[in-house]
């Protein structure tokens, strides 16, 4: 937690916020924080700044707030990945957030196990948690926003023309001629398969999209690691 | 496992394998495999091909092999990580092979728990079975050279400039002026610091050893979600 993450309800005053939970205990017990001192701190879609500890108590804290800086900038990235298997989902959201993906979108696949989309993980509660603990580690308060499309046609070829406009449309494929570009300096929608990879009807909707398959090099990567080394190399410049 | 890796001493002939244990049970169970079936195979520190499965028992299976192509090329990368905590050893190891690090080297530093050294993690065993992970998840049978370097010092001011002769010569520090380069095509070595980053007397070996500082941007990433966007950042071009 480099960021302490704060909520509109946690204020009781225009500048003084009360935390108790989670976020007290990780800041008492890892911080190891005491009376005087100050946090980095961030209201979620707002401002970051300084969180001074005014009193701490068995169960909760108070700190009083000065926001005063904006967070870093979004990569201009909507992700859109074949929901991955429950246990995978939590590091791929909590990393992409911390890398700065402005959009995330959960697609369903041919090779997506159906059960996936009935994991606990999938609760709305989950889902925020999860980036939530992404905006922590990264030192933002901007969410990405999530989408879940549970029907793979419909959503690429009804919705996906209009989320994609004007940007650069990628969809990663093995055996692609083309490698993935890097260094580009406009906004992407890049797709990326499930384990086993999009089958073919799925590849044709996708260039049926406007969008070019790319191949991501020989080696075959998990999808957490391949959304970061992706990013490093779309956004290289950024 | 995208490739079932294999060693010597697997073989009863020439061109027979036998497999039990974990291989054995991955075969059967998640990839269903059956007489007749072919399945990539690779023999660690040697080729990639295939093997023909010719008989399958209750707890061990045989394949036919023929070994053919030559693995992908590693990243001209040796990347130093000062050791993580030991949840995240596991993955730092299987990630940064995965994506085809040449050389990873273990470091200490002075924001480094001294009980991470002696985590049940760090045995041998546990310590090549990571990288065997990552071989089978990236599809490659080349184990990055791996080394623990338990003096901070030593092995930076005595050992290190020798090691890193003729690499671009890079550390990460959080506020270095310079951001961290891309596409380079020469190899690089690049050391990254613990959480909380090096401090000031180890910025100043690291700089004594021909080091730069580069900064990684405005967000503060896991340390397998860094080594994944720097390996995509430096490389953009392989």
């Amino acid at each position: 937690m480099n960021l302490v993450l704060l909520l509109e309800e946690d204020f009781t005053s225009a500048q003084r916020v009360r935390l108790s939970g989670r976020r007290f205990h990780h800041v008492r017990d890892v911080h190891r924080a005491e009376v005087g001192q100050a946090l980095k701190v961030g209201l979620l879609g707002d401002r970051l700044g300084r969180g001074l500890v005014t009193s701490l108590g068995e169960a909760a804290l108070e700190l009083d707030v000065v926001l005063e800086q904006e967070p870093p900038p979004k990569l201009p990235l909507t992700l859109i990945v074949a929901l991955p298997r429950p246990k995978v989902l939590n590091r791929i959201l909590a990393s992409a957030t911390s890398l700065g993906a402005a959009r995330i979108v959960l697609l369903n696949a041919w090779k997506v196990e159906k059960s996936y989309w009935k994991s606990p993980r999938m609760a709305e509660e989950n889902l925020l948690h999860q980036r939530l603990l992404g905006l922590e580690q990264a030192g933002d308060t901007v969410l990405p926003e999530l989408r879940l499309a549970r029907l793979f046609r419909p959503f690429v070829e009804e919705e996906l023309p209009a989320l994609a406009e004007g940007s650069r449309k990628l969809f990663a494929h093995p055996g692609a001629p083309r490698p993935c570009p890097r260094d580009l300096r406009e906004p992407v929608t890049l797709a990326l398969g499930p384990e086993g990879g999009w089958v073919e009807a799925e590849a044709a909707s996708f260039q049926g999209a406007g969008f070019e398959a790319v191949s991501l090099g020989p080696r075959i990567l998990r999808t957490e690691t391949a959304v970061a080394a992706l990013a490093g190399r779309i956004f290289g410049d950024t």
